[in-house]
């Protein structure tokens, strides 16, 4: 089918329509907590395609040394159909696609929970993604609440690729005027509660080993093991555009008057949207604990503990929790390890000023009688599934 | 066919070879008043080739909301072969590779014309463009004078996808060197007065509605509408990048010794293409008024009314003009409206301080005895093919 | 094969695993003088893939001015299977992936030596790349030495793409901890002492030459000519991000914790990846010695000055050495040419400032009783294959 159109000169119309100011109209985008009942599901809007390109330059963006994401070649020789998607791209992604409905007139990111990732995204694949909230925690009507919410993102044969739960702070709207209504959902809510991930690895990828370091493999790690990564990274005005190329349409990380306009501690700068801090760290401390890695579990317990600005030097720390056997598949084990951001101060400089407060989570450290740590940005638990040394 | 080299060690020449001064040659690019002929066609240097990954990136770096050019499968679920490049990115372009022949020796872009969008352009096409100067008008040997030129951008297959009229303002050579030659043009200037504008859409797109609002559909515009857009976005010093990466090699824009060294009200920092500055206001606007199109028809009566610069904040607003069925295609709907921008002030701020004002050309408003509007820095008026709302 | 692996909800671990700050490790990468054995090949990590986005990005960020390097439909119709990378992206990328071992631990790049081009990068194509130190001068043990290097890149098939030397001033480790160990090679080191270089072009491309302009064929050049480029580019803090999207891991250029830490006058912000200085003033070049050139055979005597900062603008001038025929390939000629980079002054300022020093080679000014010039960046000399004036 097609639709014809015969093009006319553009005649110039301004001028006759005179400007009838009380037909304006201010949408405004995002949730109050009004908007969030828990069992509402939502589907969020654009979707997102994915290209070996935008893999690439994502991956070297943010530091990444696991050639599994910058090599298509080594890729395929471990058994992917083609290069994969970052589990930091993927995440990035559908935590920006939820925007609109999740967060985007939220106070506070209170936590990522259980984020597990159970497919590969490969080159052309588009994701679409939907929230469904899972509890409104009411504390009166003076105070904001706090939303539990489960996003999953979906491929284009409707597959998970990614589910997750986060805690959420939110005002209840008040006088203010209310957002743009959702689009009715027409599908079932997808997700699954114990999923089976079926990764197509073969064990012995048909590559020359040199790719990767000789002390980065699966025997290489032992619980309580801590590692400190040698290098920041210094965050420029570049995260102003790195926010909406994930597909993230929150102003505060963009927008100078909104920022500025903010009350209390957001306001000011454009912060850095907490993906992009996260990508940066997990690839900071890639070059040392995952580069030899095939696939991200999941992870749990995230919590930005400070927010990023443009001018920060961000370092990271990882440490070991747990190695693990996996059943049927023995070229490979799994880890469970710590990461930790700090800001401003060297990883090592960190660690030698603070000792093991760095790894204790900042929200249990008023009931244990500690300060909490003001250069540390970031917290989380990370599970990997990492190769074990080739003979 | 092939050429074969045997390549040796090479050899260090230069300390052999006496530096003559006088074999100097200092070549420049653009085209002064004198070398701008009515009738003259010029052939554009270079192309352009678009890849997907090249025009999601541009999407999304001027924050288009509108899946059409975010999402290749929704791009196909309505009609389209492929994932098409937006208007914005085509007409950047276009615009970037006039740049040598039309305007590197400009002293002021003063408008832009019946841009009309004839076809898409989908990943792996190239674009050339071709410009002929209509008419110069000349005002006596110590003024610049104003061309008027009509330049079409052509695909791989020679098919015409964007013609667009420009008034540009040009000085005479005077004592200044003269530019480098164009070659010659072996071919006829493509374009057509009245193009038929034939699009491969499908009435009904087999892909759920969820993925834009429910409220952007041709039935939620009406003549008058003004809609302030929520956000702005800051402009970093990225702009310096992004001009040549969509084409544009005017030294205005990324080279601060000559920018510093320009007279007047450009003297300074380098200053923001304009291309540039339209498609972030585009998108800005997008998430409220375009996100359901499908084509964007043209526009005409296109003013930069202010520069922008790195550090500036652009906001926008637009207002519909006319609305209009399409002959033989009920899913669809003609919208006209108009789209302003602003910097450093939020739009709805704009709005408050300057109410009807702020939609009066600024080239009208000595006559009509109102004062310019600082704070605003684009106007144009756009015709747009928007989706009808889904039974 | 597949693994599978039955997800479960991931426990939080980390306050039940103490803290034992004796289990820390900090890993360094690069090699120190005593890690550069001569004879000893590195193979390096991660490896390159190649696309067609990142291809164009590369030469449009850098300001390429070749329809070559930006138009897939021009390199088609010249004989190329597809675009080709540019070599001054093949050029960063192997530099970049040599890093690790070649110069993580550097002190100086003291030069480029015989850089030879063999054969097209194409989208899709991986490459990897191999350092065999060739010498290690030692000047005692409380002075750096200096090693020479070969260090080649290769295709997916192992195909020999680029090859080349540097001298690099590195210190012994003394006290300092010692780097994370090299992966045992286990190919031989490849590359080709007089390689033949094999092109598939075609003497007649089917293409418009209107895409470049009608002054820059081979027979445009002659020996001492002297071409001043007319425009800069001031250099953003896009650079760090640049460093690592090339593949360049040395903190010195992304980490301002690390730059500032620095000693002498490499301390403070950040310093501008050499690679990439490089190819921006190849750029700037490129629209008056190479927009008609189809390939680079290779440059030599390649030195970078002075170090470049976020905030500088550099421009660049050619110097024409000689030219030569090539047998068999009557529709192209041989241009070598010298490169000269300055920076924060012109380079028509610079010409009139400083006259033929400008082209002495900086390390040879002593001897010969002149001053360095602080402005200046850079010198090369290159081979370029040019285009013979079509008939």
């Amino acid at each position: 089918m097609s639709v014809t159109i015969q093009l006319t000169p553009q005649a110039e119309l301004s001028a006759g329509i005179p400007v009838a100011l009380e037909k304006t109209r201010q949408p405004h985008y995002g949730r109050y907590l009004d908007e969030l009942e828990p069992g509402q599901v939502f589907e969020h809007p654009r979707g997102f395609t994915f290209t070996t390109s935008n893999m690439l330059t994502f991956a070297r963006t943010f530091m990444q040394a696991n050639p599994l994401y910058l090599n298509a070649h080594y890729a395929r020789a471990h058994g992917f159909n083609d290069l994969p998607g970052s589990p930091q791209m993927v995440f990035n992604v559908t935590l920006s696609l939820g925007v609109q409905n999740d967060s985007e007139k939220a106070i506070a990111n209170l936590g990522y929970y259980q984020v597990q990732f159970l497919r590969p995204v490969y080159p052309g694949d588009t994701l679409r993604a939907f929230t469904k909230v899972l509890e409104r925690k009411d504390r009166g009507p003076d105070k904001p609440g706090i939303t539990r919410i489960r996003t999953v993102s979906v491929n284009q044969h409707d597959e998970v690729v990614l589910q997750y739960e986060r805690k959420i702070m939110v005002s209840w709207r008040g006088t203010r005027p209310p957002t743009t209504p959702a689009p009715n959902v027409a599908v079932a809510f997808p997700g699954a509660n114990r999923p089976l991930l079926q990764l197509p690895l073969n064990g012995k990828p048909l590559i020359s080993s040199g790719l990767t370091g000789p002390n980065t493999y699966f025997e290489d790690f032992a619980p309580g093991d801590i590692i400190v990564h040698a290098n920041g990274r210094t965050i420029t005005e570049e995260h102003m555009a790195l926010t909406y190329l994930v597909g993230n349409s929150h102003p505060l990380h963009f927008d100078r008057l909104f920022s500025t306009a903010q009350s209390g501690k957001m306001s000011g700068e454009p912060i850095v949207y907490g993906g992009l801090v996260f990508a940066w760290l997990e690839g900071l401390a890639s070059r040392d604990v995952s580069e030899n890695a095939v696939w991200e579990l999941g992870f749990t317990e995230g919590y930005h503990t400070q927010p990023a600005f443009a001018g920060d030097t961000v370092g990271a720390l990882s440490r070991i929790l747990a190695v693990e056997d996996v059943a049927g598949a023995d070229a490979y084990g799994l880890v469970s390890m710590q990461l930790i951001g700090v800001k401003n101060i060297t990883a090592a400089a960190a660690l030698e000023k603070y000792g093991a407060d760095l790894f204790v989570k900042e929200d249990t450290k008023r009931d244990a009688g500690k300060d909490k740590i003001a250069d540390k940005i970031f917290e989380i638990e990370r599970r990997l599934l990492i190769k074990r040394r080739p003979r």
